[in-house]
Order: structure tokens, then C-alpha cells, then sequence
């Protein structure tokens, strides 16, 4: 059986509920979990019928395969309330696509839409009074699987666990962001799992990203691992870089994650009139236009990190820094992005799904 | 404290041991778990002391980031036992070196060598009947490290638990093997992780193999991501190719796992006055070699695996096949390093190191 109804969701509630602890207005990014987790397992190969569950932890055999072949894949997404405390997804089809785009490439069996989307539903309905109001919060929304079966033999898992627990979260990044142009360490190899979210794509990025830290930049900006000659992504945001009034994104590829924000703000530019250009940068043409002045702006986008403006970026030991600018692309994209986010505006996308 | 003697280690012995249930004589690879494992936490910037516990299981935060960034490497050695019981380890500090460089490139916290070395010796100490003696057999141990640290953030762990397990294992292949030569997927990047035994590396692998085994191969040989040009590894083994009586092996680089059964077996090859080029070997170049009769053999070796002869390649829709000799590099080669990993013969090289 791979369709089942939201109504038919088994539900535990917690007889414990963490809910009056929690400083909504003080909240960090993904460290405070919700009450409730969806936990669906696959076994035998099929998928048992998801149930939402109290948030526990999970026991597994010191063999499990998640401990030692990386065989794990997650998304990101945010649920929103409005004013009114209806409740919001964006585009979240798009992040079922992806869960299973990167499940295939790791070898994990895919999840049925309506264990994802249903099962997701009745977990916020659970989880509905998680979902903070205050200026910039949002409930991050987790989904992950995981290989749960056991052995030493480097092949995939024939069990696993698909989970999705929720974190009422503020902002990924606090105050202004500089980053490093990485000339030596790389994230992903062409026909590698770049594309995907596969838990060991972001493990790499630690120690290189700690380096650009110890050198005081906040993320890595990555370049391609042939020639380190064109900018790439960051560790978990696509980049954008304004070259007079002009954005221009990478085209994603196989070492490039298909950022769900990332190509809605590249329609919504386009709506707002501004020129998009989705083509290859290199390094040297970003150098150039800081030096000449025509860098106008650079900013990350993911659902964690939203729109965050770039400040400044260091690159074979210079560092170069972006101007303030009074009306920029970063400011008129996130208001347009969040205001369709948090129902503030009409939706001509039709991106926006209520939930509640 | 990072200094540990063997004699001061906590040891937990089980009540329930599961000896008597194992069949020693029909061992399969890694599935069967001795009653023991050494437990070592990370926590509050220090590893405190290992400790010889049941096998048991583990449990983590549905957060842990092992879930959700696979910040994992491991180990693979073995423990041998000779005909007078005694047992040996076959290089171990290597494999402890080894562990720390994947763990540095991981951002995970090193393992002070007597954690590791002495951790060890406790461990096999308590599971001494577990070590197999059935030929072929060994005791295959598996130390490795994984982020038990909680949250969704993108960042490296705080805490890490040190596992070490072990499994009376039979042999890893069973039969002849066939491999192919990737031509679109790959296993790591220039500036990545592929030297380092991290978890990531191996999921990674997992659907392009499958791809194989559909094709009726066992194995993918893994190519240079920027061209697919040159032979670098397989999944689990160096690779060597011998052209006339020239034995070649890749050289080890950012890309490659530096195999210790690989360096061992460069070092006996010489010893036995075999001719070895460590250089980089062209697909055209053994495509080549096959055609006109020159390639005498492949085999892939690692601890896991030892010396797999390999009895054919695909490559481009095309199969090769390999001759069959009466007396091999890979029989010479695997006589000689087994003889000394169960102490059948002197030791030059000093690698043995008998532990009980
Ligand atoms: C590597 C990487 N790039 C980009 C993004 C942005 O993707 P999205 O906009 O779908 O959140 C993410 C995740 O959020 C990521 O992990
Ligand atoms: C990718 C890879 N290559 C090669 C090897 C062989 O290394 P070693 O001979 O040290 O076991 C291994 C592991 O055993 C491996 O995982």
C-alpha cells in the first residue's frame, strides 16, 4: 500500500508535551525540537504506513549502516503561520521530488508521495502550537532516512528509517556574512552526489569550512574540482551575484544542489524586471567586477538561510568587500519571498499550499 | 589523559554470550558480531576512557547529526589466530594513522594512539574465541567514530562516540570477479574526501554498483571524475593490472584510499623481484593491453578482500576477459601476505604484531 489518507495516520500523542519551555522568542536555529516525530520504516522491502509519534530517541544495532557507509539522504523545508494562524508550506511537492532524486542516487528506496505529504500534514496538526509567529521564525521541518539495517558489508541497507521531527527555529545565520572562495578543497565530483542531499556532502564541508572560519569568514564559497575557476555554491545555500543590474546564479549540475529558493527567486527577479542570467561565473569575472566596482551584490539563498546578504569574500588572500546598498536585488527578493511565505501577499505562483 | 595501559581498562563481560550459537565453519562476511565492543565517548572537548562493554545497542537523538551530515569514517583490520592459538595484528598503527587522517578531514576529533592500540588489545582480549581458525576466516574488526552530537545546524558535532566491533568473517567475495570501468559516475573529487575512509565515500557508490551488478558485474573500478581517462579504485580495493610482468598500481592521491594491503604488496612484489610502477594507467592503455594479449591480470586488493583476481572487465558495452595462469602475481602475492598475517612463515618486514 503506498496511498494513505492524512485521517488515516495513526497519531501517539505526548503525554509529556516540552511546548510551555520553550522561549518562542528567543528561539536558535535546529536545536528545539517539537513534541511529535512522523517515523515510517522500511522493511522487507516495502514501506510500513507512517505514524506520528512523541519525539524519542532511536536505537540501533552498532552495525547499522548509517554508522558506517553514510547511506543517508534529508530535505529542508519550513512551515509558516500567517496572522491569523493558518498554516503554510511552500512548494513542498518540490522537496518530495528532491527527498527522492537523492534517495535513487544513494541507493534508498524512494518514499510514496502520500506518505511524505500526508504524513507531514498530520504531523503539524499534531505540532501546530510549534509553529512560532515572531518576526523571522518559522518551524524548520527536517525530513531525513536513514539506513537502519546491519553489517559490515559496503552495500546498501535492506532496512531504513524515514523520520520527520520539526524545530521552531530563528535565523541560520545572525548578522552579516563574509565568505571564502575555496582554491584547494571541493564539495562534490562531476558525477559524484552533489545533486543530492546526501548527509556525506555536508561532513566534507566541515573542515574546510572550519579553516575559513579560524581565517574569519562565516562559509565556504565552493568552486568545481577541476579548476577551481568557477564559482559553484555555498555549504548549504545557492549563490547569486548582481554584476551592475545584472544576477547571475550558476546553472545547477550534478555537483550542484537544485535549490528550491533559488529558482523561485530567479522567477520571481524575472516578474520583478530584473535581468537573470543563469550561466557559469568564474572566479575571475567576480575579481574584476569587485575591482572595477560593477560587483554590486552577492547573497546566498536556501530555506534555512532565506536570503542572506554577502558582505565581503577573501580569495587568494585579499579580501574584497561589497557595497551597502540602499534599495538592493537581496531586499526586494526576500520581502517578495516571505511575504508570499507567511500569506502576507497574493501568490501568482501559486507556490503557497495551506495546510491548516 | 590520552595515555591508557591495556590493564587499566574497564572490561564489562556479558552473561549472554552468544558463542556456542556460531557456526565457525560457515562464516558469512560481517554479519555475525563476538560478544564485545570498546566504547569510548567524546564529550565536553575530551575522550574519556575506553571501556570493554556487552555488544550492545545505541541509542540517539532523532537530531543526532550521524543522521543528517554523515560524519562518520571508519577502519577495516583483522585478527588472526595461528595453528599454537596465538594472535597477530597486521600493521595496526598503520590503520590507527589512517584513522586520524579521515577523522582530521572530517573535522572529527583524533583518537590518541593508546585509546586505539591498547582499546584494541582489551577488546580481543575478552573475544579471544571469537577469532576464527577455519581457513580464510579472520576476525574482521571494524573501529570507527560518528557524530552522536545533537541539531539540525550544518556544523560539526560536539560529541562523537569510538566504537570498536568486531566479526568472525569468512571471505568478503565469493568466486570470480568481474568488474566495470566507470565511464559516468564517480567515487570522489579532486579536494574531496576519497582518501579518507569516510562514510560518505561508500553510499556514494552504492547506486552506480548496483547499475554494475544489473550488467552481471560484481564491481565498479572508479575513474578520475575530470576525464574518466585513468583507473583509480574499487569500491573496497586498490587495483593492480599486470601488463607483461609489470605490475601497476595507481598512485595514492586526494582522490584514492592509501591501502595498506596495497603499500604491503608493492613491498613483497619488489622483495620477490617482480617489477612494480606505481604510475597512472590509461583505460586505453589496459584496453589496449587486453587486445593484444599483453594483460596478464587485475586484482584488486584490501584488507577486506585481500588479493580478488579479477577474471574480466567491461568498457564501453565491450567485454574483456582475462587469461587464467597457472601461476599468478595475485597467488604468489596472496601466499606471501597471508603467510605472514596468520604467522606461517618469518615476518621481514616487520609488520606482525602479536598481541596474545
Ligand atoms: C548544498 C545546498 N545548496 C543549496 C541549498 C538551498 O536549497 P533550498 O533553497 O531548496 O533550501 C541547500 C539547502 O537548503 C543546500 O544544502
Ligand atoms: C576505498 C577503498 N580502497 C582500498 C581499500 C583497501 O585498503 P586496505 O588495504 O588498507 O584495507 C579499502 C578498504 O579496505 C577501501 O575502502
Amino acid at each position: 500500500m503506498t496511498h494513505i489518507l492524512e485521517a488515516d495516520i495513526s497519531v501517539e500523542l505526548t503525554k509529556n508535551s516540552k511546548l510551555k519551555d520553550i522561549d518562542f522568542n528567543n528561539l536558535p536555529f535546529g536545536k528545539v525540537f517539537s513534541d511529535h516525530m512522523l517515523l515510517c520504516q522500511y522493511k522487507d522491502g516495502a514501506w510500513n504506513a507512517p505514524k506520528v509519534v512523541p519525539y524519542q530517541p532511536i536505537t540501533l544495532d552498532p552495525s547499522a549502516k548509517i554508522f558506517h557507509y553514510g547511506q543517508s539522504i534529508f530535505e529542508g523545508m519550513k512551515a509558516y503561520k500567517d496572522k491569523d494562524s493558518n498554516v503554510f508550506l511552500f512548494r513542498p511537492l518540490e522537496n518530495w521530488k528532491r527527498f527522492n532524486i537523492s534517495s535513487k542516487r544513494l541507493a534508498i528506496p524512494e518514499i510514496p508521495e502520500a506518505y511524505f505529504m500526508e504524513g507531514l500534514k498530520a504531523l503539524l496538526k499534531a505540532d501546530k502550537d510549534w509553529i512560532p509567529t515572531a518576526p523571522g521564525s518559522a518551524l524548520y521541518i527536517r525530513p531525513f532516512v536513514f539506513a537502519s539495517g546491519n553489517g559490515f558489508h559496503a552495500s546498501p541497507s535492506d532496512e531504513y528509517l524515514f523520520i520527520i521531527a520539526t524545530a521552531p527555529s530563528g535565523a541560520y545565520f545572525s548578522g552579516k556574512v563574509t565568505v571564502a572562495i575555496e582554491e584547494k578543497y571541493s564539495r562534490s565530483a562531476n558525477g559524484g552526489v552533489g545533486y543530492a542531499k546526501a548527509g556525506g556532502n555536508y561532513a566534507g564541508q566541515f573542515y574546510p569550512t572550519q579553516l575559513a572560519i579560524e581565517k574569519g569568514y562565516n562559509q565556504v564559497v565552493w568552486t568545481d574540482d577541476t579548476s577551481h575557476e568557477y564559482i559553484e555554491e555555498a555549504g548549504a545555500m545557492n549563490i547569486f551575484v548582481r554584476i551592475n543590474d545584472t544576477l547571475i546564479t550558476a546553472p545547477t549540475s550534478d555537483r550542484i544542489l537544485d535549490g528550491i529558493t533559488r529558482k523561485s527567486l530567479i522567477e520571481i527577479a524575472k516578474a520583478e524586471g530584473i535581468e537573470v542570467d543563469v550561466r557559469k561565473l568564474k572566479v575571475s569575472e567576480l575579481v574584476e567586477a569587485a575591482k572595477n566596482g560593477s560587483l554590486k551584490e552577492m547573497f546566498g539563498s536556501g530555506t534555512a538561510a532565506v536570503i542572506s546578504p554577502i558582505s565581503g569574500f577573501g580569495y587568494q588572500g585579499t579580501d574584497y568587500e561589497l557595497p551597502e546598498l540602499e534599495t538592493s536585488y537581496a531586499k526586494i527578493l526576500k520581502t517578495r519571498i516571505t511575504d508570499i511565505q507567511y500569506n502576507r501577499t497574493e501568490d501568482p505562483f501559486g507556490w503557497r499550499v495551506k495546510i491548516q
